[in-house]
């Protein structure tokens, strides 16, 4: 590793990152509930290190191995996680400190899932950074560095490998920073939509930027016990529901829809696969919840909410589908594991790994009857690599082995098997709930320091696809170059 | 499909099964329960219909295509099945055909779910039949087949390909005919070890033979309701630890032991993880479990039965595994899962699978921090192609997908999430028990009939490696050529 550049760049996110802590500190000052102080010194330390780290270490050479970029990566979430929960501790919203870490790895991995088992006193900067580190996650680390470090290096391309949240997203642009910046404005665009939405709808700026925040980065964390149950107006749950599929489509869709181009998104199978699930599962859950509800209309909404919280991995609720008969919980496992497109804000395994194995499980299929013939995968009109197929039967393996060993070593101390089993799922897929022990109206607060650890590697390795978080348990990734 | 040629070794396969059901009508004349009738009914109409078809059929050609081996594979187990349930039926012990059908399939393919809530009072010569359908199952079609249709055409690769256990099996010997006697020696030879042992610790000859059989074919059948708890014999128990390991093993080990060879089984990676893996968790449940069992002894041979019970995919008991601690249950049911090794009568998705996804994983993640090294995948000593890596892949997302669309249908009736869920998988491992409603202590009975025919689908996708029984719905398979 070449040490001196990769801290040198944790340094300057250091920097952006107490910057973003800024808003918050705002927000602190206008309700004045007492955690300025936190903040200020949280930004403090942070931007310290940060200078400390960019100034003072002078790089011998500039250009990023991709080890180096794939510690990066890691590092990157690992670092911010850490300064991140400093305004959780300092304000003494979450005393111990391996409560706050969880609850920052939530926050910026996107998942939701919480420790807090009370919300709503809660002073409310420190509610609005929780929710805001979802805002900043949201897109990842992708857009976030590359728009700063496309000025140091010209090799960005191994972050963006390691970082994007799909096996491929499509390179709008030529240039990486360009990309970026699309991206950084379609998702900043998207946001304002939803918040104008949602004020029209009758929230407050406060709650209408806090559930932005959670719904653009597919995160879940609300300022309310009852989530977005809380404000009981079926106006706002129908915004929040579309906002929510809208943020789990791949945004090169977007980008076409801005260059008012058709083909493009006409021929995207990932989506029309995307969007079919999400309207087969919401029927079929409307259909299994029926007799609970008033009537059709508000078993589908209730279902609908539901379906786009949990497949978009965003983890709101308005429904305590624990409760739901038990077809309707599989389902929702289910969708809680496959996620939503590559090229979204969305965790999971992602559509279009499912496309690409179905295809490939096809392909397979027919080459028993016919040996001969030799036929190759396609997706969205191109032909797949053999190497890319493999490869994601390999990340198929080891998604399902960290779920494996997760729940193993989590069922050491919970209650029941569900409970384990979703406590890992909805980790590791980066959605927030769970069923049972950990399911909507319940918390992680019960389980151990340890397994509050293992919950958060989960998160991490579920947000940077894996690869990244286990490279850094290599020794090969720490030796000096 | 060339129809005449397959369903002219269909009727081989029914007057040999014919012949089989003749052991189990002399065991019922011995006993005289009433059952003889039934034994000779069901003779008549399977050898009837064997010799019609066999002896009337005419094929134009004698060759066989990889899609009528496919087809003769799939269509072999469900065939013989449903003449395999007609001692049930005729006999009055299972009175309704669905549930009989389900009993056969779970014999056929050594899974030993059952559908019967008391197994003791019934007629001792339907419950040979019963565990008889283990032992014949237990090497598959495979040897069974292999001893029949080499004289019929000399392209029976096809057939070995659909019905080995696992990804690769050794060829042992250059002619596919000899390899199939080989194994079948060794079958028989290890079944005899096993009955002879178990005459020596005071069991019957009907008991030895009965238990025999749901060892040898790793099925799980007992004729007690308490399986083989109801020896309440430490010795016994060990007994049949040690032989359902030993039926776990891929036989090409047992064929190079009788030739004295010692370097392909010291080499053998499938071989030693397999017995790492049944230490490691022998060890763990042991621990485990200690607190509920009185010493370390007790516990250590109630854990390793259980183990080995488990991971051979057999399923029988010694102890209500649905009561032990989350661990051990969460453990159990990874190790049913895995299954054993490839080339032996054990179920489930083989060690040697799990091996080689590790394995591609691992050179992924080598190949991310190198990206310009070629690496290639080695097991046993030799590269592994990248197609079969590939395979892999796709097997586990059949797999999985089998898994995940079961348990959501199955959801629909059962009460709880890990009934379903664990219903599924032993099904589709071949193993037996589940746990809750499907544990040890409990059975399948409270099924409804469409649940029980997908529970039987699993179980022969399980047995037959998905693809055969997966192509059964396939049109092209079913084409005239």
């Amino acid at each position: 590793m070449n040490y001196k550049l990769v801290f040198r760049l944790l340094g300057r996110l250091l920097l952006t990152e107490a910057g973003l802590m800024l808003p918050s500190l705002g927000v602190s000052l206008i309700f004045r509930q007492g955690d300025t102080p936190a903040f200020l010194e949280a930004v403090l330390i942070t931007g310290a290190v940060g200078a400390l780290l960019s100034f003072l270490l002078k790089p011998e050479r500039d250009d990023l191995t991709a080890r180096d970029g794939m510690a990066v990566a890691g590092l990157s979430w690992v670092t911010l996680s850490f300064f991140g929960a400093l305004p959780f501790v300092f304000s003494g919203a979450i005393p111990h400190v391996v409560d706050a870490y969880f609850e920052a790895v939530s926050g910026f991995t996107t998942t939701g899932s919480t420790i807090l088992t009370e919300i709503e006193h809660l002073p409310k900067g420190v509610l609005f950074w929780r929710s805001f580190t979802h805002w900043i996650g949201g897109m990842g680390v992708l857009v976030f560095t590359l728009a700063v470090l496309p000025r140091l290096s010209g090799r960005t391309s191994h972050l963006a490998r390691a970082e994007s949240p799909g096996p491929t997203f499509s390179k709008l642009l030529p240039k990486m920073g360009d990309t970026a910046k699309i991206l950084y404005l379609l998702y900043f665009a998207l946001s304002m939509a939803e918040t104008v939405c949602l004020l029209f709808a009758g929230m407050n700026v406060y709650d209408a930027l806090i559930h932005t925040f959670g719904t653009a980065g597919t995160g879940g964390f609300s300022n309310y016990n009852a989530s977005v149950g809380a404000f009981h107006n079926p106006l706002i749950e129908w915004i929040i529901g579309v906002f929510m599929m809208l943020f789990g489509v791949n945004f090169a869709v977007y980008f076409h829809l801005m260059r008012r181009e058709k083909e493009p998104i006409l021929q995207s199978e990932e989506l029309w696969t995307y969007l079919s699930i999400v309207a087969a599962a919401t029927l079929l859950i409307t259909l299994n919840i029926l007799p609970r509800y008033g009537g059709f209309l508000e078993a589908l909404r209730i279902a609908f909410f539901q379906v786009t919280s949990i497949v978009s991995t965003t983890g709101f609720g308005t429904a305590d589908f624990d409760l739901w008969p038990l077809f309707s919980r599989t389902l929702l496992l289910l969708l809680m594991c496959m996620g939503a497109c590559a090229g979204s804000t969305a965790g999971g395994f992602k559509t279009s790994r499912v496309l690409l194995l179905g295809k490939s499980a096809y392909r397979d299929l027919e080459h028993t009857l016919q040996p001969r013939k030799v036929a190759v995968v396609r997706l969205e009109g191109k032909t797949v690599q053999e190497s890319t197929l493999s490869q994601v039967g390999v990340y198929l393996a080891l998604w399902v082995v960290l779920a494996v060993v997760g729940t193993l070593l989590i069922s050491l101390e919970a209650a029941d098997f569900v409970t384990a089993f979703t406590a890992v799922l909805t980790t590791l897929s980066n959605v927030g709930p769970g069923l049972s022990g950990v399911g909507p109206t319940s918390n992680f607060a019960f389980f151990s320091p340890p397994a509050k650890l293992l919950l958060s590697f989960m998160m991490l390795a579920g947000r940077l696809e894996i690869y990244p978080v286990l490279l850094l348990f290599s020794p090969n990734v720490w030796r000096k170059n």
